[in-house]
């Protein structure tokens, strides 16, 4: 009778050790077309909010939480987002993926690509050391259907090479307070660092890449809204070198690029 | 008094010598993912419909009939799809496409490449000389959000080489009875010709390009749809031969592929 609990003991349902809460480091890829963006907000479709419906739901839970490297904006996609969450579970790291990405659990816009148990100082958001945004414009007279949903579209000819001159001046450390739309939030500091911004253009497509520390609010595409504004000449590459001085304060003259064109590509850690 | 009618002229609406009709031919683009496919049918949202509806809005007409290439079916995509109309209208071709793509008219999942003006033998499906298809397949264990409206997916990895030896007995005039759903219709005859039919491989996405003088009814994903089985292991190449040898009919062997895959690339004429 050695499953019967004795007298001293607790109750039964404490007989078994509670498991430990796991750690889970997980890399997701979404559109964003129909999502009110990464962030819950009560009335809207999120796209954490639909991964911590159906994460619930896995490990039976009430209410699961996870923890993004930071937000995305409404209808921006990304194809390599960082998240932690905390889980009571057995569940491997592989099952728990596969259970994610299932018929009938997260939806097809949105997918799990990597599953790693981590240390409970993992951190998606404290512990990332940088990231990577990608921005596509399609730059003919008509956008053709099939790349309306991850393309910016400019009609107007864009000067690649003078866009290229004019991000070099991004790159490095620089007070970015006038490419950011700060949504009423206190923010400490507006100075980031750039490591790198590179621009291509591959038959009508044009792609943007920006490695960065971090990124302030609509910062990728406040830049990117600048550079299209010097693509077609209305601005001077030279001119991004005095928003980025100190004081300078965000003007009609940067506008935020559309979303559609925005990706969140990847995040990285040490 | 010049402009009074004289009392022998009939009533003044038929004064201006009525505009005669003319022939436009189009090209169109569309993202069949929103759609019912090409052709009208009541109750559903059809890229005909739209199309008619709009144009009507445009020359101010009451109704307006298009007439393409062919139908495509529910989700199918178009690159090149052609129609043909007969507008009275003093637009010209180029206010007319211009007219089409603007803003508040056609919705952005529908978009119109050319507009020519053509003369009346001209009609978009009797005077085709043959059709381009295309097919795509994401070959990985994980679809991409942002490939999935245009991809079929497939797990396993597919033999590119054996679907290319299998594709070798398409080519030329066969009776495709076998690939070919028929929705309850008459066709005269099932045989059709292959001019070319080819797959490359980049990355995780399978391209299958065929080339013929027409299609029968669900010829091409059901084509594909068998070079799939014949990829993952599950059907010789030479087994083509056997399905194309006349008298045989449609068998469980031969599966539609999925229709997000397709695009009617496009259509040729003399």
């Amino acid at each position: 009778m050695a499953d019967t609990p004795s007298p001293t003991s607790p109750t039964p349902d404490t007989q078994r050790p509670a498991l430990a809460p796991r750690r889970f480091r997980m890399v997701c890829a979404y559109d964003g077309t129909a999502y009110f963006g990464w962030q819950t907000q009560p009335g809207y479709t999120s796209i954490q909010e639909t991964i911590e419906q159906v994460l619930a739901g896995i490990v039976k839970a009430p209410k699961v939480d996870i923890h993004s490297s930071g937000r995305t904006d409404h209808g921006v996609h990304a194809k390599g987002q960082v998240f932690h969450v905390d889980l009571v579970t057995r569940m491997t790291e592989r099952s728990l993926k596969m259970a994610l990405n299932a018929n009938g659990r997260l939806p097809p816009d949105i997918r799990i690509l990597s599953c790693r148990e981590v240390s409970q100082d993992f951190h998606a958001r404290f512990s990332a050391h940088g990231k990577e945004y990608r921005y596509y414009v399609w730059n003919t007279r008509i956008l053709p259907p099939d790349k309306r949903l991850y393309n910016a579209h400019i009609v107007r000819p864009l000067d690649v090479e003078a866009m290229r001159r004019a991000m070099q001046y991004f790159v490095g450390k620089h007070d970015f307070a006038a490419f950011s739309a700060n949504p009423n939030r206190p923010i400490e500091s507006t100075v980031r660092e750039i490591y790198a911004f590179t621009v291509t253009k591959r038959g009508s497509q044009i792609c943007f890449r920006v490695q960065g520390s971090g990124f302030l609010y609509k910062m990728v595409r406040s830049m990117v809204g600048f550079l299209l504004r010097v693509g077609a000449g209305q601005e001077k590459p030279e001119s991004v070198a005095d928003l980025l001085s100190p004081g300078t304060v965000r003007t009609a003259r940067v506008p935020s690029a559309p979303a559609a064109g925005l990706f969140l590509w990847r995040v990285w850690y040490a």
